[in-house]
């Protein structure tokens, strides 16, 4: 509270393939001061996301939306405090969710706020399971793939914060819930969580491990990695199954041109069609985004009551300071993470 | 009606590819009895459809549903007229609905019968855009595709029986309608039956002229093809697009094991996810029958106001005499047929 400066990450530039450190750059910056209506925010905790990648680079995913620019801080979700206000709605200590980003301090105009109660939940559940990754779970599981009780759902990158919240949501709907995890620990969590079934993917016995999970086969695949999970999973897929597709995480660091990188080159990408047939498959991408008008309040209400419930555990992987944000997003993006990515970016005033 | 056999083609061989004569046998038994609760018919009009390569094959399509067995009749819908009953409900002379194959008489259960009423439209109708072809293209387009008016609609097979419906419903729901065909007397008719623009898939410079004709890119492209026209479609789709997939003609003869016949080889099948998220896709296999219960008698009266006032058209593909069913078919499954492909097994009572 004492900083004079604003210490926040930047683009320097944009990243091929896996983003390395010299893409960012961590710079200080006087302190913004809030016009008339906005408010003035310190940072709690920043929420790294997949989506981020998508933002700072040139490949495939995130064509058509807004990109940061070069020398602008990286764009993200927050929880951050009240430090000044220029709104009558909201005072000083004030906990809120906000978007400014990979910095300490960040003003924003107030319409753009969402208040948050620090006594319903963790403040930091707010950019995790009762948040944008939550009811992004919620919304592709229990709009798009629909489980029904003694369905088989199979969800991976079981131990992430969307993946982790599909895979509870569909226990709580009565289904048969495989989670797809790398290592491990992530597959020991995945049993304590509730789980029915664990499968490691770097297991060189994966697909008959996946196939000894399914014996009845997939009935809704949570599709948030693509590559050879979905490589694997996709033959299993029984009649009218569902596929509500909302990330790619092996594909986030293709390189357009690289084999990777040039999906759009369709030659070939028929290969799919004769099984969506015969099997009557649905396969939908999405993002959460489409469905908040409808269904956010109905989100929010039904998994602050489950979590006060105790039926919904939860993992972050917390890095602090922000000056750190850059290595923890590169852990996140390759997929050595365990659990929710946050930066700690100021002391958390709920756990004082 | 003085025949005392009964002429009827049954499975000699499973096809390997595309069918060949030698694939059917045409043989004469005696004409059936009908015991108590069952109906003798004799076919007007046998409906040649494309799912029947799958019932006769072993290759991927049409797995899991019930295959014709060597020697026994091959299996299609008809339009019968009644000869014999031994159930109340039906009486000689009654026009129906019938599932008694490629063979001049047979019986069936008076339950799985549905009456015809031959004053509302030609009965050949009901084999085609009043039958199991229309009710797929209204399923299809109205029920997954929903397109809103001025979106761009484009169907593939665009003078088939599906295809030229779906071309047809979409622009009486106010979309910009887009065919693709092979031929210049195909692309003729589709300027005449209406469709905004008309695209030769044959053209060498196909994919400009798909391009040049879909000018705000595509956002319901009815699959009912796959292959080359799929490719290039793939990229045009807009954000949001809706892809129902009901038929693959470009695959039916595919061989399990070539090159075509082996997309269960599922290696780069995630080819398509990247496209599917980022543009949050969606793309589902349906049959009609799944919209039946709830959607088939709207269709059935609307369909046919449309038809009595004149907004809807068709073109008929037919053959005389059962024996050239196998000819007719092949003519069929390798795309030489111009409309709906029909045989005369016997004269049309309603058309003397």
């Amino acid at each position: 509270m004492t900083a004079m400066l604003n210490t926040r990450v930047v683009l320097n530039a944009r990243p091929r393939g896996v983003p390395v450190p010299e893409d960012f750059r961590v710079e200080q910056a006087p302190i913004p001061e809030p016009a008339e209506g906005e408010v003035l925010l310190r940072n709690i905790y920043l929420s790294l996301d997949p989506y981020i990648r998508g933002r700072i680079g040139d490949g495939v995913l995130g064509r058509g939306r807004p990109k940061v620019p070069l020398g602008g801080v990286i764009e993200g979700g927050t929880v951050a405090a009240v430090v000044d206000s220029c709104h009558p709605d909201f005072q000083r200590g004030d906990i809120v969710l906000s978007a400014i980003g990979w910095q300490q301090y960040g003003v924003q105009q107030a319409g753009l706020l969402h208040r948050i109660d620090p006594d319903s939940a963790p403040i930091s559940t707010f950019l995790g399971i009762l948040g944008m990754p939550g009811f992004t779970a919620y919304a592709g599981l229990n709009l798009i793939g629909r489980p029904q009780p003694g369905e088989t759902v199979v969800v991976a990158a079981a131990t992430g914060p969307v993946g982790s919240m599909v895979g509870q949501l569909a226990r709580i709907a009565g289904a048969h819930v495989v989670g797809i995890a790398g290592g491990s620990a992530k597959v020991d969590w995945l049993k304590q969580a509730g789980f029915d079934e664990a499968v490691d993917h770097r297991s060189e016995h994966f697909e008959v491990e996946l196939a000894r999970a399914t014996p009845r086969g997939i009935d809704v695949y949570f599709e948030n990695v693509g590559g050879v999970v979905f490589d694997a999973v996709f033959p299993r897929l029984n009649p009218h199954a569902r596929v509500p597709v909302c990330g790619l995480a092996a594909h986030y660091n293709d390189v357009p041109g690289d084999e990777n990188g040039a999906p759009l080159q369709s030659a070939g990408a028929a290969v799919l069609l004769p099984d969506i047939l015969s099997k009557f498959l649905q396969i939908r991408g999405f993002a959460y985004t489409e469905f908040v008008d409808c269904h956010e309040d109905e989100f929010r209400s039904r998994a602050a009551q489950w979590l006060a419930e105790g039926r919904l555990s939860y993992v972050e992987d917390v890095e602090a300071g922000i000056e750190n944000a850059p290595s923890a997003f590169i852990k996140l993006i390759t997929g050595r993470n365990f659990g929710k990515s946050l930066v700690a970016v100021s002391p958390d005033p709920t756990q004082e």
